[in-house]
């Protein structure tokens, strides 16, 4: 009997922003594994765990997650290793590959010894998060593995509760892009009634242009650390500072 | 002092799926306010919140939300009523609107009264429900009212989660639509990595034939009553039958 693999969103990071099914499952299972963006940093998906339920006697398996560059990458903006059936597309043999095996290799060993381990992502697992780069590898491993994905508060919708905007009302549309795509923004502004843009640090004054051009200025807000103690929203987008910007960001355009 | 009033996204079904926050703040409050889609019948929000907490003792305000079409309106599909500052828009006479009025007042007179309460929804409150209707009209009668919103598991991120598939990685495009929107369901297959159809039970055939089309059948993924006792994914979007369709379904598209 190999142990059962919960995949478990944690939401974005108010820890009373947890499901009741997401405190059960982690006071029962005996391992944690934790996604980590850099090797030396902590996991923020730990550390809001951590402030509901006591993870002494418990095993926890640090997981980093390489997104940098590497020699097999060649593109402006490389995207995460596409961990695909058997390591094709170029990076068996890299460094972040290997990283990832080993996250991969860890977490198998335990469910191949019976034990019940969860697999932490902040906010929703299904978006944009890292696990699903391992859920193929994994099956790959033991296709009868037991693999249960429990739902969490993504940041786009915390976001849209601190900014109290709808996403969606009746019919209306709702795109989601990553704020790299500048090309298909004004396509989406245009067909789309919310447009919400992700990983808007690195672009920030080329989307004030474009919402200046299609003269959506006034429909746009800033969220910035949505469920962090530093949450803060600011609605006039102009308003936005350098030091204002981070990762941990997004801009919602409402119509 | 006026009471304070929280919105609470309940989640998709699962009782297990309300956070540790709308749990607290449904045990504290004394007043809740739970929608309802037909005036006859019970509301579905009210029956997840059951079952975690015992409602003996609070207040429960019914709110009937008609949406369907009346003398006023006269399009192929009505909107819900969009409920505008003052009523403009043809709704203020019309029994639609006199209903809408009534919640509003119904949910005003505790608030005003000092009574702290909780208005439920499923899933998440940015998502396609009803509380936005009133958010403005409330503020209309108190501009200082306190409104908190709580965000909540939405159905999307919970099917997502079921079906194993990811809304996005990466950098990826993920456009949600209600599916009736036939033509541009062309464009959003085309420009996004990830199509969410939402309301496809009454469109479904065409849906069938549009990805047939743009040969995406073998893509789409069904899943029907998310997070309820009787849910159900069907892989294999041709298998999906007439009896299979319902309100509380969605059509997952991932390229």
């Amino acid at each position: 009997m190999t142990g059962k693999l919960y995949v478990i969103g944690v939401g974005p990071g108010n820890p009373e922003l947890l499901t009741l099914k997401a405190l059960r499952i982690l006071k029962e299972v005996s391992c944690i594994c934790v996604p980590k963006s850099r090797e030396e940093g902590s996991s923020f998906a730990l550390s809001i765990v951590r402030k509901v339920i006591d993870i002494d006697g418990k095993e926890i398996i640090e997981a980093y997650f390489p997104m940098r560059k590497t020699r097999t990458q060649n593109t402006e903006n490389p995207p995460i290793p596409p961990l695909t059936k058997g390591g094709e597309g170029g990076f068996k043999d890299c460094e972040l590959d290997t990283k990832w095996q080993e996250t991969i290799n860890a977490v198998y060993s335990r469910l191949d010894k019976g034990i019940d381990t969860a697999f932490i992502t902040i906010g929703d697992p299904a978006i944009y998060s890292t696990f699903f780069y391992l859920h193929d590898r994994l099956l790959d491993l033991n296709p009868e593995l037991n693999i249960e994905i429990i739902p969490g508060v993504s940041s786009i919708n915390a976001s849209a509760s601190m900014a109290k905007i709808p996403l969606g009302l009746a019919d209306e549309r709702i795109a989601i892009l990553p704020a790299n795509y500048m090309t298909d923004l004004k396509n989406a502004l245009e067909r789309f009634d919310t447009i919400v843009l992700m990983k808007v640090h690195k672009v920030f004054r080329n989307i004030l242009n474009v919402l200046d051009e299609t003269d959506l200025l006034n429909k746009a807000v800033y969220i910035s650390k949505v469920g962090m103690e530093d949450e803060r929203i600011i609605k006039n987008i102009r308003d936005v500072k350098e030091e204002d910007l981070n990762y941990f960001s997004m801009v919602i355009i409402r119509k």
